[in-house]
């Protein structure tokens, strides 16, 4: 039995998303389909590429990625189909793996990408305007369904790449950027555990800034602290966020994706 | 394996839709549900009515579409059960499926419509405001596991329809109205692209009028043009539109359901 | 094949709804899932609760209720699972399944509780902040698995509770609550169908007031009266509601949880 993970632009309302596990059903109906996301900002690859980098290593694997987040749709842009590692990925050749095929490559995993051109995968009708249903969709089905990858069209070696922001690191500090605020309001850095092995001896030298706050000391989770208190942790999935104890920071302190987001070491 | 569709106007935030489910999958553990959209403006069924008929032909054969857009529960309109062409509905009788039956009967498809009468295949007790749960999940649940339409309660031939707005033809223009916005702002029309047969061999002299603006031409897809430009267009389903390039055409022209829209020759 | 419900307050646009799919079907991959609700309110254990109760006696035996409303995640608040009657609970021992365990006391089902101690089924990394991926998920796809309760860990015989509002009840009236506001803006009391057996059959006597209005006798549904009016009915789950005919009643009368919501017999 194949998962697939689904994430799109497209929002609940108007039956898209819905449409496209019915044309996936109707080619493997023994298919399970967990929605990551559907309010992915409108064209937003970058919040599509995060979201994906974060929730993948939790899929199993064989995963089938379907991803539609397409500022590109009904141009030159390559319909793709690939594997990274043990699991898939299908949608627009747009960068929306950048991250996920640097991991592979740190981790010395295979990758495979070839282009959805095989006519007999796609549905009978392939509109302009909606891909998802008419390629992307049936592409995840048939290959779900065991159809190999080359099945689908030719293979390439270049798929597109996004420049996703790095921190900059000085003699004290590490210079990032928010990249992500969730629903509870945290706000995630671009600043990974990784890259502060050496300061996570004396976690409570650190000091981070955010939005004229200055955090003093990191914890290990909201509880070490009162409810409503603005504190500094690495989040579940290795990156340095600021939180309130159950309540928001974003609102807190006004922050916005792309807003500088400080460690000084 | 029966494929579901489902959609109300229930909104995602009281668990309603979830019990449904569980109405479904306790008597017909195999069947896979997928959402169409639960945040259909509250018993607004011309909404509904355009969705489903948008979604339905893209989901498998013998997929039972769910839908559960009800002002009048628990007074005397009919629940019903119908099969449409190769299809299934379940839901109250009040028009829902009436451009469904129009493309059923251009299509020489037989349609049989039966009332949800029979107890054993509604819940023990059924409330008198959520037949959603009392009365078509059981009946959706039955019906996924073969039981025979006409079991569960007497045929009819009345089933309710509904006055969708039709544009209006003069010699030189089709007068439409809008008739849905999208997610992203999209302004669809209740034109259609088999409204429009003579014109599309000179798309360049089309015109279109939304909101105060006229738009010179049809394209094909977004990307003919550049980000922010006002463009005119056939839909996924085949209606015309207008969109903004990566942005909300909605936004843009201040438009609404009702408002009209008009493709002049 | 099992059922899981799901509920959370993580919202619908990060991700880790459907990260912890993806971990439940790594393990158990013939699970069915059905989503109770996602924006409860952050950290509001009694909506949760609320939902719950409503909910769980519409899913198959041997459902498990998967409930991750958690505002002491990463403290020593305990992760438990439940048996209750012939259902299960997975999620923090927080008193989400009060109700649950006071109705299966009047039912005199046994329950039965273990803190979730045992790591092989934990992911093999427990993060501080998402217990709901790390723990949660993965015990559930066990005990879907059929992995017997009693394996998880240790068992307890004091689980949280919390206090509920209960009504009051005079010689002549019962004062109640708001404990919930739907999607439609139906007003909920926590006043009970089975506080009201006497009133009922007179329920053209029984006055309700809410929100600075009165209104004068008991309906059995919505379609009693012109769309438009407020009336007094009881829900479909056992409480007393007030409603606008297809409209919002939360909107006229400003009600909000915790406002007095009183029936005078």
């Amino acid at each position: 039995m194949t998962t697939i993970s689904m994430m799109t632009d497209f929002g609940i309302k108007d039956g898209n998303v819905g449409v496209m596990k019915g044309v996936i059903w109707g080619i493997c109906p023994e298919a399970h389909i967990a929605d990551l996301s559907h309010v992915v900002g409108a064209q937003n690859i970058a919040e599509a590429a995060l979201i994906l980098f974060r929730s993948a290593p939790y899929f199993p694997k064989g995963t089938i990625h379907l991803v539609v987040v397409d500022p590109g749709v009904g141009t030159a842009r390559r319909p793709m189909a690939a594997r990274i590692g043990a699991s898939f990925y299908v949608g627009p050749d747009n960068g929306i793996i950048t991250m996920l095929l640097d991991r592979a490559a740190q981790q010395d995993q295979p990758c495979e990408f070839v282009e959805l051109a095989e006519p007999k995968y796609r549905l009978p009708v392939v509109s302009h305007v909606f891909h998802g249903r008419d390629i992307f969709a049936p592409a995840t089905g048939h290959l779900a369904s065991g159809v190999p990858l080359r099945e689908f069209g030719p293979s390439f070696n270049d798929p597109v790449r996004i420049e996703l922001p790095k921190p900059i690191r000085t003699s004290s500090a590490l210079r990032g950027e928010v990249v992500h605020i969730d629903h509870f309001g945290n706000v995630a850095s671009n600043i990974r555990v990784e890259d502060m092995q050496a300061a996570l001896t004396e976690k409570a030298h650190v000091r981070v800034r955010l939005g004229g706050a200055e955090i003093k000391g990191l914890v290990d989770t909201f509880g070490e602290r009162p409810v409503g208190e603005l504190v500094a942790l690495f989040g579940s999935t290795g990156n340095l966020i600021v939180s309130v104890v159950n309540g928001s920071a974003a609102e807190r302190l006004g922050s916005k994706v792309g807003d500088p987001f400080e460690a000084l070491l």
